[in-house]
């Protein structure tokens, strides 16, 4: 999975059928001194993250295993968990807490 | 997925039978400052879109999921929803109404 | 699916049962501006492509997909079409007839 | 697979249900200078790798296939070795014993 | 499929069980020039390939296609052919008599 910032959305009426009601984020990579990078992924979201957060991103068949994502969507991405922490040995490359 | 232009088209004769009357649409990928980047990706077309419309694209066995593009045909990329709008922080960084 | 150009073959005696009989293209991946690029694949082909022809590879699962590449083969890239024009815009990118 | 280090780790409570319980590592991939790239890989761990040890993380749909991460979990990288050794033509490149 | 050569091992001994008796190869990639690229990849062999000699590596899911990598192994890279001979245009890239 790779970490990502959640920094806008994406919507579209006219889409695929099986996608309606689906809500599209779109997630801005995130390397390990924390930076911001100009890779960015639109996924869907199976935890109900919100503008700002911090979230692991699955990408691939994986995106397509959750309930939320059934596997007959055309979804090659999907937020998958709301990140608390990032350490990266004995310090918090993030934490949810300190980042409100 | 990934957002991307509707550019042009590849016409092809000589195919694997189950692509017969399959459309392929040549897709230039765009980054998160709006502009078109080198990569491209020709895909199919799930929602009929058009001439320099905002798509999102799927790849890998997404592609194969809707019903449009059956699990058996050999396709890596589908165009999966026209783009209304694509917001990043607060504001637009594309409407389809203001681009038309 | 990406656009390449048939450069080459491989030819390999000691492989993977399933893959015997296959024939194996190398293709040179081809930009928007028609340009050749560094990168390439070796790839089955489904389609009966020529050297120097323009073709779409599909990668990943999708390469297993024709009836051509049994799913139970270990192969991640096919050809499945040859192309007759490619189109950006209002021009032609690529053309068989003129390319002959 | 890719050889990295594992260089942290990602706490998540607001997840996927189904990844309930799993351990997030944070891995730094190695190149074949043994130097640490850029690039990493947050992955789920199979086999118990430990701070700075050297491990294999197999992505996309293998990721899914040991027992310890089943089918239907959102899932695109695991942990599944402990490097002992990793020889590049006469020289060990890592070695487990003398890099503790 | 990619172009490689075999460089290397990778030797494990806590591993995912399923992978308990493979042999791991390390595989440094080949350009269309046929010079060694920083790229690499850790593949499980099915053919039997020796140090030095270029082989095609097979990836993602194809590579759990072959009767030797069982379907429920966590592995994402195979080398499923020893290359005889590797023909750009009309001359050779490679060719393993010549090369011994």
């Amino acid at each position: 999975m790779q970490i990502a910032q959640v920094c806008g959305t994406v919507v579209s009426t006219a889409k695929e059928p099986s996608l309606t009601g689906m809500k599209f984020l779109l997630l801005q990579m995130v390397n390990l001194q924390g930076e911001l990078l100009p890779e960015y992924e639109v996924a869907v979201d199976a935890v109900g993250a919100g503008f700002a957060e911090w979230v692991l991103v699955s990408r691939g068949s994986a995106a397509r295993q959750p309930a939320a994502a059934r596997e007959d969507r055309p979804i090659d991405a999907t937020v998958v968990a709301i990140i608390d922490t990032v350490s990266v040995e004995n310090r918090f490359l993030y934490s949810k807490r300190l980042a409100g």
